[in-house]
C-alpha cells in the first residue's frame, strides 16, 4: 500500500474534449500564450479562458511571468503575454520497468520529470515475484514521496511483449516467459493507487512525442536496440497499438537468413542477428571464446577481427534493412534510434545508415534518423508518461 | 472542357467538423437512424437534426421510409424510424487511373457507384498525352452524363508513385518515368472543373474504406498484387500518406534475394520477384521460352514444371513476408489482398499464407486476410472515392 495521505481524490478532471485538447497543449508546449493555444487547437480564446480558470484554481496550470520580447502576432500591441504553463509537481506518478532481472522504478511530475529512482533486482520472473518487486519498488518511492504521495494519479508499469492495456493483462511476453497475467489488477489492489500496464515500446514513444524528440513531429517511430529490437509508431496523431495489441514488431521481421532461430522460436528475425545477445553469440562462436563479455567483443570488432567485425556487420545490416522498412511502409518524418547499446552504435552505425540508403524508397529516405544512447530509466519514465497520457485524456 | 450546364455550383459545403462527422456517417453507413448518427458520433439529436436539414432542402440527403422491424434501442416504443441516407445521384465524380498503356475512367455518384465506364489506348506516357488522354475520357464521360454533368463535383485521378494531393504534383512515378509533374492544375484549366489527384493505392484505400471491406474496419491494409505491388494502410482513423509523401511501398521492401533486381533499381525488392512481370521472365528463364504469356506461365506451374512452380513460389515466399510485416509493424484487424493477377492467385496462396504464418508474430497472426480479384475499374473508382472524401472533409 502506498501511503497517500488523506485519500483527497488526486484525479485529474477534464470535462470536455476541449479541455483535453488545451490541457494537452499546454502541457506539451508551455510556456504557451493563450492566443497560441487556442489557435493550435483551433477553438476560441473563450474556450481557452474557460476552461483553463478551473485548472488556474487547482494548481496544475499555472500563468508565468510575462514572456520577454516582442507580443506574438495577433496580441495587442504593449500588451504583455502572461504565458501557460503545467506545474510539473502539481500531480504525480510512478513509472516502473519490469526487464528479467531487475525492476526499476522512477516517481515523477506531470512533465515525465524525474523526481526519484530507485532499481530492486528480480530473483525470478514468475508473476508472483515481478509483483512483490513492483511494488515493493513503488512503496519505497511513496516512502521518499512523503507527503507529495497525496498526488499520486497512478503507477505505470511498462512490459515487453503483447500488454492488453485496456485490462492491465499481458497477453504474451516471450522474454518474461509470460502467457496471459493480469497485472494491473493485483497491482491496484496492493498498492491502492490506479494502476496502467502497457508495453514498454509503446510507453517510450508516448514520452517521446509527448516531451521528448517527437513534440513536433506527425509522423515518427522510436526504434530501440539492445537485448530487445522494438519500435513504437506514432501515425495519424496517435500511437499505433494494433487491432490485436502487436504493433511495432520490428524485432520479429523476417530480415536475416532462415537459419537465424530467434528467441521467440521463429526463423530469420532481425533480433536473430541484431539483439546484443545474438551479437555477442556470433562473436563467442566466430572468436572462439565462449566467455566474452559484449563490451569485450566489441574491443575485438573495434581492433579488426574479422569474425567480430562480421556479426556487428549482419546485426548493422538487419536493423538498416529495418529502418528501410519503417520508411517505406509508414513514412515518419523522423526515426529515433534509441539503444542501450549505444557504446557499441559507432560499430555498425555505417552499415545500418548505408543499408538503409540502399532500401529507402523515393523521398521515404529524406526522413531524418536520429541516434541515441537511452537509459533503463528512460523505460521506466516511459511507464510514467503512459500514466500522464491516460489520465490526460480522462482514461484513467 | 466539360459542359457542366448553368454553371450552378455542385460544391458540398458542410460548415463545421460536427457536420462533416454526421454526413461521413450518413455517406457511409446509411440508411441510419437519427439516433444512431449522434451516437456513433457522439453529437447531440438536436446536433444531428440541424445539421441534417440543409442536405435533406440540398436533395444530397433523404429520409427513406420507415424501417421494417423493431425500433432501435432508445427509440420511443411504437415510433417509426425513418433513417437517413445519402442520395448517390445528388452529385457526380469522375475518376481516371492512368496506366502505362491506358486510361481507365468511371462516372459514379457520391457512394463511388459506377454509371459509367471508358477507356483510352496511351501510345506514350509523356505528360502532354496522359493530360490529353485523360482530359479526353472526362470530356466523354461528361457527354455521357449529360445534363448531370452539372451535378459534377470534381475529376480524380490515380497515378502510382509519390503523388502531392496537396498541390497536384506528381512528384516521383517511375512506371510513367515522371518526376515532379503538375497534372493537377493543366487538367483543371482544361476540364473546367476541381481536379485532384492522388496516389492510386491510397485512393483504393479511401475506397475500400469507405465504400467497401474496410468500412467497419479501425485499421486495415489493402495490398495490391499484379504489374507492381503496392499497399494502403489505414491506421488511427486516417489513410497512412507518409511525412514526405511515401508510405506503403510494400513492393520496394528489401525481401528477396539480393540478386534480384527491381524497376526502381534497389536489390532486393519484393516486386523484383513477385511482380506479374517478375514472375514472368522468371518462368520464361527457367523454362527457356522467352515468349511465354503470364497465363501459360501459369498454366506451366499448373502442370507442375519445376521451373514455373518455383517462380511463382519465390513470389508467394516474398509476398507472404510483406504480408507478415505489415501484421507485425501496424496491427490491422484486416487485410484485403487485391490482385488484377488473381486468376493466378491459387498458384501461391499456399505460399502466401503459410509464410505469413510462419512469421506473424503473436496475435497479429489473428489478422483476416481476405482475398479478392479487383479490375481496372476499381483504380478509377479508388480515385472517384479520393474526390467524394475530399469534397466531404471540404478540401475540394
Ligand atoms: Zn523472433
Ligand atoms: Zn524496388
Amino acid at each position: 500500500m502506498i501511503a497517500t495521505g488523506t485519500g483527497e481524490d488526486a484525479r485529474l478532471r477534464l470535462r470536455t474534449p476541449a479541455s483535453v485538447d488545451i490541457f494537452t497543449r499546454i502541457l506539451t508546449h508551455g510556456p504557451i500564450g493563450r492566443i497560441d493555444v487556442g489557435r493550435q487547437t483551433g477553438l476560441s480564446q473563450a474556450a481557452v479562458t474557460k476552461t483553463v480558470a478551473p485548472l488556474l484554481l487547482d494548481g496544475i496550470v499555472a500563468v508565468d511571468r510575462p514572456l520577454a520580447g516582442a507580443a506574438p502576432a495577433g496580441a495587442a500591441p504593449g500588451r504583455p503575454v502572461h504565458p501557460l504553463r503545467v506545474v510539473p509537481s502539481a500531480r504525480l506518478v510512478l513509472g516502473v520497468k519490469v526487464n528479467p532481472d531487475e525492476v526499476i522504478g522512477v516517481a515523477t511530475g506531470m512533465t515525465a520529470d524525474i523526481l526519484h529512482v530507485l532499481r530492486r533486482p528480480l530473483g525470478s520472473t514468475s508473476p508472483a515475484a515481478v509483483i512483490e518487486a513492483v511494488a515493493g519498488v513503488a512503496e519505497e518511492l511513496g516512502v521518499l514521496l512523503g507527503e507529495r504521495a497525496a498526488r499520486l494519479i497512478g503507477v505505470g508499469v511498462a512490459v515487453s511483449g503483447d500488454v492488453d492495456a485496456a485490462t492491465g493483462i499481458v497477453r504474451d511476453s516471450p522474454l518474461l516467459g509470460w502467457r496471459g497475467v493480469p497485472l494491473a489488477h493485483p497491482l491496484a489492489t496492493r498498492l491502492g493507487v490506479p494502476v496502467r500496464v502497457d508495453n514498454d515500446v509503446r510507453a517510450l514513444t508516448i514520452a517521446e512525442h509527448w516531451f521528448g524528440v517527437g513534440r513536433d513531429s506527425g509522423s515518427f517511430a522510436v526504434v530501440t536496440i539492445g537485448s530487445g529490437i522494438g519500435c513504437g509508431l506514432y501515425l495519424n496523431d496517435d500511437v499505433v497499438s494494433g487491432a490485436h495489441g502487436v504493433a511495432g514488431e520490428l524485432g520479429h521481421l523476417p530480415l536475416a537468413s532462415l537459419d537465424a532461430i530467434c528467441v521467440c522460436g521463429r526463423r530469420g528475425c532481425v533480433e536473430a542477428v541484431a539483439s546484443s545477445g545474438a551479437v555477442l553469440r556470433a562473436v563467442r562462436a566466430a572468436t572462439d571464446a565462449p566467455l566474452l563479455t559484449l563490451a569485450e567483443a566489441a574491443g575485438l570488432a573495434r581492433e579488426g577481427v574479422p569474425g567480430a567485425m562480421a556479426a556487428f556487420d549482419r546485426a548493422g545490416t538487419a536493423i538498416g534493412a529495418a529502418l528501410a522498412i519503417v520508411a517505406n511502409l509508414t513514412g515518419p518524418d523522423t526515426v529515433l534510434v534509441a539503444g542501450e547499446g549505444m557504446q557499441e552504435f559507432e560499430l555498425y552505425e555505417r552499415t545500418i545508415r548505408r543499408t538503409f540508403a540502399a532500401h529507402a524508397f523515393g523521398a521515404a529516405a529524406d526522413c531524418l534518423l536520429v541516434t541515441r544512447a537511452h537509459t533503463f530509466e528512460d523505460w521506466a519514465r516511459g511507464a510514467a508518461a503512459s500514466v500522464i497520457r491516460a489520465a490526460v485524456r480522462q482514461e484513467f
